[in-house]
């Protein structure tokens, strides 16, 4: 059995929502969860039925939110702490946290270490498209502000390898994020780092931000500043239609009749674009499974979070990215 | 009446849409419009009756969307390069063109000229936000995607002034766009303009994706290339969420009755965000105005460029410009 090391209380809701989405992820497959945190809160949370999936790791501290995320090398009696160093020492094979994210970052790079030839780890995250089924993969979205084209050419790699081996596309197609299709578009370091994707044969050029949406690329390759800017575009756009119509809707009973027949439609929609479907984000370069969940995440985003650990662990990813790697001589 | 120069088949879908929107505009207010472009084709589709507000003006030649924006200066028979004379000579206070957008800018930028002490101009747009009638102006939004933090202070004051003397906001706020709210967030470029930001009163600090549509700000200033992402990601989600809902809908009949009643929500959401409803981007910190449309602009876009162009002719955003620029010892 795949043995998950959970930060069971990092989230901004505590344990509750955490130890919720353990459960429901046990009721659809089978997994050990190691649960770090206060042992008598977590045990109490934990129906009978579940308990032999369950093992419990007492850490005394949580590592709060506005904490500089570097101080958590010195906080080893944190639940973050102690989750990553289950993996560090191979108790466990993945590590989910919906806790501090730079903390999560800095311990995965510096504890667990990078892949060699990546000097860069990322996040990378699902978007939805107008395809059903169909996602698209953004990194990075927010581990690295300041990007040299180089980094952008390992995000490519580790993007190609995660499409392939955890979203199972046989032939993924790679995009730069640019102002413009055509070739000649670009800042500096997009056009840089255009020159150096050219050697990759599923790198299909620069594409537009409205091509996230629409299912005709894979994997799109940004810096994490652009990238944290599209995610939280694109949440501020959904959120903005949804509260106009909610709105308008108010104002006249014909249309809360209509919104009453269109309840299916609205449903599936949410679905299709909510972030709990896909519940974290990976951080890709580092040498184990390291999933980022959101400080806010509900039991169904750490249930997906979860899936995403267990798939990662059951592919050859990093093997993947390295091997890659070697192929290109930068 | 004020004199407007319309590049009349500079778009992509000729001359019928702009004159329509001419001709729409004019119903609603007294303009001298300049139609630049073939005579005998454009003076086809004039009704008698607006006659007597249009000035033809013959132009041979059409500067094609493919060719380079610096082309156009050699180009003195095009409708674009025609029309922008017709500003430089005050023959007109404006120009409006859906034609090539770069030979819009080059033109403005070396035959009109830059305001004193702005390096470089930049493109401003409106985006809708969830409270009604509210805007959010967005700067810049392609026309630099590479700038130092002086290019951006600029686009502060020139953002500054548009909301003040064309929104009539009288305490404009003005956010930097960021990868979050904390002042220590950002890249290099962005943290560096914070610190000169910082000296505007009207400056609130580091603003995120989502405070674009919430109201919460009246200007956000960012750099070319992430302005013209984050204007195709917005398209690309709305236009996401309309086509999900649209193939979902058409699967259930109740749906399609609930849509029935919801009709006037959809039509009301769509008038909204609609990109129509603004019409056009002007290009801020050259000497006159220049009002930048989408190449397949409908005659509602165009109506509304011409709206935009009268009311920034009506204002002395210039002088505003030019008044705060001074003030700041950069």
């Amino acid at each position: 059995m795949i043995k998950i090391a959970i930060d069971a209380m990092g989230g901004d809701f505590g344990a509750e929502p955490i130890v919720a989405g353990v459960i429901d992820a046990l009721k659809q497959r089978e997994f050990q969860a190691y649960l770090i945190g206060d042992n008598n809160k977590l045990k109490s949370l934990i129906p009978q039925e579940y308990s032999r999936f369950i093992t419990f790791v007492q850490a005394d501290e949580v590592f709060a939110m506005d904490e500089s995320a570097t101080d958590v090398l010195k906080r080893k009696e944190s639940t973050i702490y102690k989750a990553v160093e289950l993996v560090r020492t191979a108790e466990c094979k993945a590590v989910v946290s919906a806790g501090h994210s730079g903390a999560s970052m800095s311990l995965a790079t510096l504890r667990l270490g990078r892949l060699k030839g990546i000097s860069r780890p990322a996040i990378a995250t699902l978007m939805p498209t107008t395809q059903n089924n169909k996602k698209t993969l953004v990194l990075d979205v927010g581990a690295n502000v300041d990007c040299k084209a180089e980094n952008l050419f390992e995000f490519a790699i580790m993007g190609y390898a995660y499409a392939k081996e955890i979203m199972k596309i046989d032939n993924p197609r790679l995009g730069l994020l640019s102002n413009g299709e055509e070739d000649c578009k670009g800042n500096e370091i997009t056009k840089d780092a255009f020159d150096m994707l050219k050697k990759l044969d599923s790198f299909i050029g620069n594409v537009e931000g409205n091509q996230i949406f629409d299912g005709s690329v894979d994997v799109i390759i940004c810096d994490g500043f652009v990238g944290n800017i599209l995610l939280k575009t694109s949440e501020g756009v959904a959120g903005a239609i949804t509260k106009i119509i909610k709105q308008s809707v108010k104002k006249s009973p014909l249309a809360i009749l209509g919104a009453f027949f269109m309840k299916g439609v609205f449903k599936g929609l949410k679905n299709q674009i909510d972030y709990d479907e896909y519940g974290g984000a990976p951080l890709l370069g580092v040498k184990e499974c390291v999933i980022i969940s959101h400080g806010k995440s509900s039991p169904k985003a750490i249930k997906n979070a979860i899936f995403q650990a267990l798939k990662f662990s059951e592919s050859n990813i990093n093997e993947v990215i390295s091997n890659e790697l070697t192929k290109y001589d930068k």
